[in-house]
Formats: C-alpha cells, structure tokens, sequence
C-alpha cells in the first residue's frame, strides 16, 4: 500500500475556474473507489489516493486524462508518492501517528 | 488571500518515521493560526495553509526551518501555491465549490 | 509525447548524500534511452524524460523502485507531466520555443 | 546556499502556450542575476536558483507575482527547496557529485 497525492491542471482553459474538471474527477475517483482498488479523498488543493502502487500508478494515468477528454489541449499534473515498506502507510495510519505525537506534547 | 500546500521532508534522519518532525510542525502552525495570520490543515500527504501571500510565505519559511532546528541537516521541501485574484479562494470555498458542482450531477 | 520530471527521495537513510542512488538512476535511465523507450536529461533537481505517456510512467513506475532494491524502506517521489496534445511537447521544442521568443525581446 | 526548482502556471489564459509568460520571467531572473542574488538556470519543465534562502524566498515571490502583472488572474506555483546545511549545495556541486560517481562505475 502507497499514498499519492495529485494535482491535474488543464492549461488554456479560458476559465480561471477548474471545478468542472474536478466534479469529472470525482466521478472517476468514486467509481474506482467503489470497484475496491482505491481509497479517495480531496482537500482543497488536492487528491489523495491509497492502494497497491500498480493501481495507484493506473489510477492516476486515468486521472490526467480526464481534462482531455473535456476537451483540454494541454495538461500539467503532478504527483506525490509516498510509498513506505517497513509498515503499511495508509491515509489513517498516517494520521492516527500524526495525532498520538500531539497527545504526547507538554 | 492565497491557499498553500506544503510537504517537508528531513533526509538523511536514520528513521523512516517523519511524525515527530510532524509534531513540531503542528505546535508552530497551531500558533501561528491562534496569532491570526493563516489558517491551516493537516492532510496524510501535506500541510494545506491559507492566507494573505506574504503570509503564507513568512510561514512556509518558518516551516522549513523546523526540521534544521531539530537536528536535521538538509531538508527538502516542496510548496505548491494556488493564488486566485479574482474571486477569494479559501480552502472552504474550494470545497464548496466541488460540492456544488457534485450535487448538480446527474 | 510528453515531459516528465522527476525526484526520487530515499526517507530514513541515515546519510544526507543521495549521489549513490542517482548514480543508479543513471544507470537505469540510459538502458531505457538505449532501448529507444525514452529521452532523458539530469538537472541538480530532478530528471527530466520524455516520450509516449505510457512509457513515462513505466520508466517511472521503475525509477521510484530503484531505491527499494538498494535498501531504502521509504521513497518520496514527486513527478510533474506536462503534456500536450495540440504540438509536439519535447524537451528540445520547449527550450527552443523560450529562446526564440527572448530572441524577439527588445 | 540552497536550491530552488520553480514551475510558474497561470490558469486560464485561453491559449495552451506559455512561452511569453517564460521569456517575461526570463528577463526578471536575468536582472536578479546581474545584481549578484541568485544563480539561475532555465529547463524545459522549471527553473533552477540558487542563492541564500531569504534570496530564494524573495525571488520566488516575484516570479509567482509575474502572471498577474501580465493579465493573468489565477497562478499555480510550485516550489521544491533543497537546503543542506551540512556542505555547499550549489548547482555546479551536486551536478558534479553525481558525476564522480558516475566514473566510478563498473
């Protein structure tokens, strides 16, 4: 299990507004979500994902194609892995770590 | 007012676990939060942090510094701005913005 | 074709030098240039490549590996795609098109 | 001395090329250059400075600040540091580092 965290952004949209493109995004992440290979979630500057690295990796070539399908000329998306072998590293886990840190604070 | 995503990495830490630096983290955004100068959360991936630009960067420069000031010697840290001038862009608005579009789905 | 650039970081490797791991980078990147699969330049901060999308993310579905088969239990990568579908997006192309336009400046 | 690599977006500008926002940048970075405060270098995907960290900041906050002087209205901007305070981590340096290792090989 990896986390990943992307950022699509279709560029000479006219538009300053990309929540069109991220309501299709949603759509696709649910989907995926629902069929067992991922878990999802938005922030507002991002999504997140956790899965099996080959299904994060799949996932993701799905999400930056999107905007193409919508009729976007050019995409930029980036992406951030964090994938850690010594113990499972889901969204949760990382933090439920996070928050025991601060229960152990002066 | 512009929204921040930032992720700091301390290399060369022996451990593979990065909660502590996390910890710290918290403490000095918590604070910073309490003084009125941004708002921020805390994603699995990422600190998303909102607020007036020289704001946000006075913080994310502060945030850099922390792991240097707990030992580490070379951080990398990777920021990600989204600045709109047009309309205000805070993290709550963002997410609005998606649900909106969600609930109009057919 | 499209553009990727990327950074593998190895978290928990007690040594702040990562000049080993890029050197095995290298090594795996000029095998896959070789092969014809890609193209790829080495900046101080990432590794750029180009190529057909699905290549690019094999060949980093690979990169983001090399550091597990040496040892790291932890990998940070972070990618960036630029990719555009209405001209060819190359690495060449890309500086040429800035330089001819500095070129026009008064 | 750290090191930035920056990646400049404006969003929603109608067209898919963004080669007059990168000569426009070009121009500001060249100045910083002549004034002694950054080193920089331009790659097809971002651009490299470095210099003191409260130059990097600086400097960065104008490059993020360029778009909107030319009529854009959203900028996406992302900023990788790599700060290592343990030797000097120029461009040249790390360039050259994983260079030597590269001689060594089999």
């Amino acid at each position: 299990m990896a986390i990943a965290e992307i950022t699509v952004i279709p560029v000479g949209t006219a538009s300053t507004s990309l929540s069109a493109y991220v309501a299709g995004l949603h759509a696709y992440l649910d989907e995926e979500q629902k069929a067992g290979s991922i878990a999802f979630e938005m922030t507002a500057m991002s999504t997140i994902i956790e899965g099996e690295l080959d299904e994060l990796f799949r996932v993701i070539r799905g999400m930056h194609e999107l905007p193409f399908g919508a009729g976007a000329q050019r995409v930029c998306t980036s992406v951030k892995f964090d994938d850690r072998r010594d113990k499972r590293g889901s969204i949760r886990q990382k933090l439920e770590s996070v928050a025991k840190r601060l229960d152990t604070l002066p």
